[in-house]
Parts: C-alpha cells; structure tokens; sequence
C-alpha cells in the first residue's frame, strides 16, 4: 500500500513525475491505477477540459499551442493529452506534439503528454479519460485533449470533454464533409482555421447554416457557435476562449454534473465491457462451447445467440431493481 | 418465414438484389440477417478472401481494380467489399470506388459494394464479414475487402480474410511507419505499389529486412513475400496474384481451417459482447447501481469493479467445462 499512497501523495504535492508515471499505468491497463484513483478521485473535477477534434491538416495542435499560450498569459496552468489515430500516416499530432515541446517544455504551468491508440489496447477512451482525470487531480486549470477524428475510439475520447471544439479549415475535406461525419454532432464550438485563406467564409455559411437546420430544439439548449480564427497568425484566439467560456457558462446550472454524469457512466459501461472481454472467454465455458458449435457446423451468430441468452439469463431480472437512476 | 426462404432462395438462384438487400440487412444490425445467415451459412466456404489495407493514397483501389480486371480475365468472378474509415477526410475509398464502378458495374460476374463505418454503428467487422458470407454464399470466386488502415475496426475488417495484402508506396508514410504501426504484423503479402516511383526500392528493401528480422519461426511457417507493382500502369499484378496463390497454397493442408475456425471464434465473441452491450444496462439494475455509486462520489473503476464481479460470479464457474477445445 505505501508505494500507492507514496505516488498519489506525489501527485497531490505537485511532482509531475507522478502525473506521468499514473498515466503510463492507466495507458497500460496497470491495475495501480485503478487503486490510485480511488485514492484521488475525490479531488477531481476543477479542471476545464477541452476537446479538440478535427480532420488532419485542420491545425488542430497550432490551435492547441495558442490556446495554451493564451492560459499560460492568464495564469492558468494546462494539461495536454495529445492523442495519436491508430495510423501512423497521419502523424500530424506526433509532429504538432514536437512543435509544441520546443515552445513549452521548460514552463512548468504546461504539461504535455501524447498518448497512441495502439498502445492502449482499445482502451483508448479510457486510457485518454484516466490521463484527464490525472491532469485534473494534479491541479491543472485547463486540460486539453487533442485527437484527430478518425474513429469511433478518437470520437469517444473528445466527446468525455466538458467542451468540444471541431476545428475545421476551407478546403481540405469541406463543410459538408464534416456535416456527413458526424462531426458536427459532437461540437459544441466549430472553428474555422486559417480564416484567411480562400473558402473560409463559405465554409462559414455552410456550417452556420447546418448548425441552424439541425438546432430545432427547446428553447434553452446551446446553439454551438462558428468561430473563425486563424491559429497559425494567433488571430482570433480570444474568440475560440470567448466561446469556450459561454459554453462553461451554459454548462453551469446543473447541465455540467448531468454531462459529467453522463460521462462516468460511459465509462463505467466501457470498463465492465473491457472486464468482460478479457474474462468471458477464459474459465466459463463459453470459449469451448463456442469451438464446439462452430466445429459442428453452426453458424456464428446462432452460437452467439445460444451463449448471450444463457448469460442473460444468468443475470438479475429485467424490472426489478428499477430505482431511480438519477436520483 | 416466407420472406426470409425467399431471400435465401434468391441469393441461390443468382439474384444479385438479394446479396444487396442481405448486407443492407448486416449492415443495419437487422434481425433478419442472422436468420437468413443461418439459412445459407451451410453454402459458405469456396470463395477465396483477401483483404486489401494499407494507408491512404498507397493505391489500394487501383489495385483491386486490376486485380478485379485479371480475375474476370481468367474467368474468375468478384464480390468487392469498399470498406471506408469513419472519417470522411480520407474518402480514397470513395473516389475509388467511383472510378471502379464505371469500369465494371456493367459485368455481371463483378459485384462492388461499399460501407461506411459509421454506418455500421460500431459493428464494422462484423457486417463486413456478414457482407463476405452473402457475397461467398452467393458464389463469387473471389472476395476482396479493401479497407485503408487506420483503425482497430478496420484491423479487424482486414484480418478476417484468408490472405491480408498491406499495400504500401515510397515517400507518404515510409516503411518504417508502417512497421511501427502493426500492419505488418496483419500483413500475409506486403505489395510496394507504384514501383517505378523514387525510393521504391528502399522501400522494398526495407521492408524485406524488417520481415526477415520479424521471421524467427519456428520451420514450415508463412514467410511474408515482398512485392512491387505499379497498378496504375498495369504492372507487377501477375506477382500479386501469384503472392496470394502461394499464401493460398500454403494454408492448404489444415491451416486454412485453423485460421478461417479463429475468424469465426472471433465473429462469435464480438457478437455476444454486441449483444451484452446492448443487453446489459436494461432491465438487470445495473445502470442504476452503477448511477447511484458515481452519484455517492465512487470512482469508476470501482463501481465498474463490482458489478464485473456480480456478473462474473454469476458465470459458471471457472475451470468446469474445460472440454477439448479444438477437437
């Protein structure tokens, strides 16, 4: 227990050490992490967390660097996660990443980490979240996630994030692009980079458009903003924060815990489906059941079917414990 | 019933329709799929499989396209499975298809299908094996799936296949990329496409050595060939096609059981956790247990921690039916 207690107490009195050590254990699906955050879960949820999504060439980590900067002249400390898309052919980020430890590393009110979806073992939306919760404990005001929208796991990760931001840019991969992606879902601000290259105010008309076709909601829900800017000249940074802030703002009388909630939830499903994969196959039967129809014949998904319903019926039954979920 | 005979009997008897409406029907999650499935899964098995990856703009659509036009030339018909990444911003495969689908949509003995990840609501394996069972059940000799290799959904798509081709190109995303990010590990014939281009040969010297590094194993084993072609000129696509014929033959005695009965114990758990997904937060109180912990101030791992104990507890023991798995 002492080396546990040693490493959250590290945490707790400000040695990043600790803060990287924590994370490469819960990108490793290190059992002492799940031990450590009880210790220090109770101490999460000050920080704001951002996340950046965005197609590649978008200049999502330009983005991420000058929104730092600007935490950094405010006197606000930032936690980065920069995460990588399972290629390597897309190695915008690790690049980006590089760029930006030259500018910060020596600042100690800026933490960098970049995290690949293959070394997470699937567990990348866990692993980014526990990253997050880390940054959050160690003290950091702002935590940034970074990742390129490619997969369902990268839309997972931005979309545990108090405030998302889809960055877009004129050109490479339109507006319409983005609005099939479902990237427009996710949003709560969409910024348009490098606002002065040609097609930047088309692509704003378009996604504003979009945004206004798709918001026939009750009054009271959050119209997500276009906010152009470009990252590269440090031009209209202030606009991206400014949004940012109106959606804390929004987020604040009661809406936040609910999409918190929300989020730890998900993640309470994510972690019991990982238990199961690694558990269901191993000991119970169900692996050599599963062999045995196969070998006989059976088609996979009557297999499948025969298994499910027998753990199914394993379970507790439909109906009886229905209390209130949100109580 | 009725409908669903009817279906199958279509796909028997020729209909091309009924291997659209049938993937249409995996696509979706549809019911009736896995009851059609059930059906014809007795007729699947003669088609040979190859999985196409690579990162964007290596030229797999171009090489399908060839290896399409030389299997027609030999008689040979094809079911061609266009698999796109969740994200839009690399549509290669789109374009791709296009151009595909103006060669070739007037042959009968071709059949070109896309799918689109998002649209598989996070079962993309599973519908594009399902779509490989209707096109094999339907009688194509041949099956290609071609996927750009970005994610683990797509890594799935591909390594279900009887023969992986990792197709890759000098200069974007160098041999070395490739190595760091797994493709070669799923990779049964690596082709350097575009061979004529500068640094071709480094390429397929890198990659040769890599491979050789890779290939301490034990006698008899599959060593990965390397292959050049340049399928935009036509070139080198005998050796491709020769490549797999080797793989092809060198599965032949009981290895293609082994690898195809791996497939389809995959194909079965994915299906039960789909289905546990889908199945376990309604009705069995553990959304609410899980909703009111967090609520308490629990930390995730903990609450996902107990209620994988209560479902693992309920499982049939461990170690009671360890009958012959692979009998």
């Amino acid at each position: 227990m002492e080396a546990k207690q040693n490493i959250v107490e590290r945490l707790r009195s400000g040695d990043r050490r600790a803060v990287a050590r924590l994370i490469t254990w819960a990108e490793a699906g290190d059992p002492r992490f799940a031990r450590a955050l009880s210790m220090f879960y109770s101490s999460i949820g000050s920080a704001w967390r951002v996340g950046v999504t965005g197609p590649p060439g978008a200049g999502k980590s330009t983005l991420v660097n000058e929104l730092a900067i600007a935490h950094r002249a405010a006197q606000k400390t930032v936690g980065i996660l920069a995460v990588d898309p399972s290629s390597p052919f897309t190695g915008g980020a690790l690049l980006g990443d590089r760029i930006r430890m030259e500018d910060r590393t020596s600042d100690p009110g800026v933490f960098i980490r970049s995290m690949a979806s293959r070394d997470s073992h699937g567990g990348l939306a866990r692993a980014a979240i526990d990253a997050c919760d880390v940054m959050d404990a160690y003290g950091f005001d702002e935590v940034i996630v970074e990742t390129v929208g490619v997969g369902q796991a990268e839309y997972d990760v931005v979309s545990a994030a108090d405030t998302v931001l889809v960055v877009l840019c004129p050109g490479a991969g339109d507006g319409i692009q983005a609005m099939k992606s479902g990237l427009l879902e996710v949003a709560d601000v969409l910024v348009v980079n490098k606002s002065d290259m040609p097609g930047a105010d088309r692509l704003i008309v378009d996604l504003e458009e979009a945004v206004e076709l798709r918001s026939r909601k009750p009054a009271g829900e959050w119209t997500v903003p276009v906010v152009a800017c470009s990252a590269g000249r440090g031009q209209g940074i202030d606009a991206v924060l400014a949004a940012v802030e109106a959606h804390r703002a929004h987020l604040a009388d009661g809406r936040l815990e609910a999409r918190r909630g929300e989020m730890r939830e998900g993640q309470v499903r994510r972690l019991v489906h990982e238990g199961l994969e690694s558990e269901l196959w191993h000991g119970h039967g169900y692996a050599e059941r599963s062999a045995e129809a196969l070998e006989s014949g059976a088609a996979p998904y009557d297999v499948a079917g025969e298994i499910l319903a027998e753990i199914v019926g394993r379970l507790p039954g439909r109906g009886t414990t229905r209390t209130g979920a949100a109580t």
